[in-house]
């Protein structure tokens, strides 16, 4: 599949009484060019639009349009995708994954969340354990969390790197610069091979995780969501946000970009989103296998005999 | 879980200007009673109620219920649920798959489809595949068919059995009554180790199976999901419910009862699945993590903490 990458092209998204347009590039870590997550990308970022109860009328709208695609996807049974889902925490990916992909035939669609590794997964490479969960032809496969926190929680804590169990001399100034490398090859592999990978940055504000973290303290049901290992990774802010940027910079590629969503907003997320997903899948043309003329020919034959069992 | 297995208990629907009422046994193969799927048991069976709209408004109401219900499962992460479709080609799995599922969060939900077992599933027991695809706790597992094939089509195909590399002396009159009660001692051991498991056979009628049938073969965009083998088996349709008839007496027990869908309709069918479906996660009465005193004065440090960040 080829995507249309023009940093300038204009993302233009029906909503009621009127459109929200912007560009690529303020959604895109567009691929070879060099971004600056904090000058490029405003978590606030709503392309001028306000009107939220229009937005996920919008986004409605647009879980039927994916509905419609995964029914082709899974019926031509070529190819598959995969939808990365990063993010500090409760920047909102596990409600951007309820409200965007709800809706869709879950016969269809496989989430896997990936967690610290297990032992089990740490005696293996780190991509083992996410080629397991890899969607089968036809299918979507979501992951929140995925492959990329080697380059981001181990990155950061680089005392989990021991734990991995790697031979002594990888463990060298390259490691993240190869890690780099190996996550683009593997991609390139799924993309020649039928997987169309998306990845979703979703770009929250120090401030605004700040209020949600507040929220799920003060709302005694939504406490059971708080980790206090949460807000230690907050202390780190500042090293996760030049994480993510190297990351979007060294493996944003034009077979599997990453999108770097406004999330202060989520309606605004919801909405980016799923207009990502469904272009993507429009893209590739995607149809209910024909029947040729010896089937058709046999259908009828079969047509007949059911049809002659009554006499 | 202990669910009210009385077979007069009465089932009353709510639905638009009134409800649907009938009783368990209309729709269940009572445990510890001896059914007869030819008189006990009609395709066409809706309770006497054929307001197909207003039964499908509350289809819609039971996905929100279910939806609640799952989002508590997840967060308890306790229980876990197992749901089994098995049926008769064109009896409507997929879509009551899709339709009672659909809106419910796919971060919690997984379908698993079991096709003719590959020759590494063939390399193995016949429960080990399932075991591979059993839902975690906290999360809804839905099997689209399953290891009750071991008693439908390797039944009706005995030669399918020498696929299976058995052990020789293992294949002899005796191997049906010992797979029924292998697959009885699994269900209790799941049901004991907090795995609920709610079977369904969507009862479809022969002259019903056929209207579908000549469906798919007329309405080309259906074309795809025709095969010639649908036909076939259906020329095996006596032994198929004779086979389907043992199971039920065999297999339906007090911790995992066997519903008997009326298909022939299916906006019926999915009504009475998504109320089963419902029911029985109620009666689990879930609920959200209880915050202990001690967690709760760690999260006003922890909110103490965040506040003071900004002076």
């Amino acid at each position: 599949m080829k995507l249309n990458l023009d940093p300038d092209r204009k993302i233009k998204i029906p909503v009621d009484g009127g459109k929200v347009e912007f560009k690529l590039k303020d959604i895109m870590a567009v691929p070879k060019e060099k971004i600056s997550l904090k000058k490029d990308f405003d978590p606030d970022f709503t392309g001028g639009f306000d009107d939220k109860a229009g937005a996920l009328r919008q986004v409605a709208a647009n879980v039927d349009r994916l509905a419609e695609q995964q029914d082709k996807l899974y019926a031509q049974d070529t190819y598959s995708l995969l939808i990365i889902f990063q993010a500090m925490d409760a920047a909102g990916k596990d409600s951007a994954i309820r409200h965007v992909m709800s809706g869709v035939n879950p016969q269809g669609c496989h989430v896997t969340s990936f967690k610290a590794p297990s032992s089990l997964e740490l005696d293996h490479d780190y991509l083992w354990r996410a080629n397991l969960a890899l969607p089968a032809r036809g299918m979507i496969g979501i992951f929140n969390r995925s492959y990329y926190e080697e380059l981001l929680v181990v990155r950061v804590h680089q005392d989990l790197l021991a734990k991995q169990k790697l031979p002594p001399e990888t463990i060298d100034d390259d490691i993240w610069k190869r890690r780099y490398k190996e996550i683009n090859n593997f991609e390139k592999y799924l993309s020649d091979n039928g997987t169309v990978v998306l990845k979703f940055f979703l770009n929250v504000s120090k401030k605004e995780q700040k209020k949600r973290f507040l929220a799920r303290i003060d709302e005694p049901e939504k406490n059971w969501k708080f980790e206090p290992g949460d807000v230690r990774e907050r202390g780190f802010w500042k090293e996760y946000q030049q994480a993510y940027e190297d990351l979007l910079n060294e493996t944003s590629t034009p077979e599997s970009p990453w999108f770097v969503i406004p999330a202060d907003n989520k309606w605004f997320a919801r909405l980016a989103i799923s207009e990502a997903i469904c272009t993507a899948l429009e893209r590739l043309d995607l149809k209910y296998p024909e029947v040729d003329d010896a089937r058709r020919a046999e259908l009828q034959k079969i047509r007949a005999q059911l049809e002659a069992e009554d006499k």
